[in-house]
């Protein structure tokens, strides 16, 4: 992970795209990234592929995504609660392989509940760790020293994750100085 | 991977966990995965570890699940919609995380429809490419050779997943043979 001549690459994972103004929250995002030094690799960025089947498509998207996750030397995944009371599905996997590849992971959300607090009950076991989501996801982050942040307004939140990417950065480059 | 001497190792990944008959679920899985001479792992199989606080507890689960799942050689994933149109977050979770560290990986549901079909409309995009899944998940499974299965049985459709893991052990195992 490099700051300086080589700019740092961070992945930007939520469900941003699936909203009415989807490409306008990449653009909000990506100028961030700048002002922090930072390149900023948003789904959106480049036209969906399309191939003869949808099946196909599919994959294509999948593996054009892949391909950013590996460029990316970091992610900052949105984990605001999409479509039930946990993060998008899509998002959590992204996170998860970022993770397991020891890539820098932040996360955050604008839902300032635990997750037990906005799970409407269902008969089954919702836990209650007072966690702000499921315990892989939040204790993960925890464990690799970087909890995930909550934040009612998201460019704040994704904001104060840039702030601890940059510091990360700082610090692995100043540990990587010989004799420092 | 192996069979035989060296009995395989699955972790048995899935809300089951939050069930009111999650042990009952648990031990029937782990029945099964013994009639395939396979080792199943729960995450109910220790009694939940507790810690002078919510978080530490939180913590402690997760390292154990954590342990299990670096344990296993494989993972099979319940990915049946929980609380929402798509799959319990932390069985996505555990599942990316085991796909990133190249482990075989299956995953089932036992909803026959496809995530658009199932999905309300709430003025965001639904992806719509026919996938039983979120793409970054249904697809990282067709890209690793083992798509999502779907029946409508639970455990006729996590048999389907037991059957396929020894088959690819069985190819594993002869590909390994020198000269053959």
């Amino acid at each position: 992970m490099t700051v300086g001549a080589n700019r740092m690459i961070v992945y930007l994972a939520g469900p941003d795209i699936f909203f009415p103004d989807a490409i306008e929250i990449g653009a909000r995002k990506k100028a961030l990234c700048r002002q922090y030094g930072i390149e900023g690799l948003y789904p959106l960025d480049e036209p969906l592929p399309t191939r003869p089947t949808r099946a196909e498509t599919a994959m294509a998207i999948y593996q054009a995504d892949l391909a950013m996750m590996h460029r990316a030397d970091a992610v900052i995944a949105n984990l605001t609660p999409f479509r039930g009371p946990s993060a998008d599905p899509g998002t959590v996997f992204e996170l998860a392989w970022m993770l397991a590849h020891a890539k820098p992971s932040f996360g955050y959300s604008t839902d300032p509940r635990s997750l037990h607090a906005r799970t409407p009950p269902d008969g089954t076991t919702v836990e209650d760790f007072d966690q702000p989501e499921n315990l892989m996801i939040a204790c993960a982050l925890t464990a690799a020293g970087t909890p995930l942040v909550v934040h009612e307004d998201g460019l704040t939140a994704f904001e104060t994750c840039l702030e601890a990417l940059c510091r990360r950065a700082a610090h692995a480059s100043t540990s990587d100085r010989p004799g420092i």
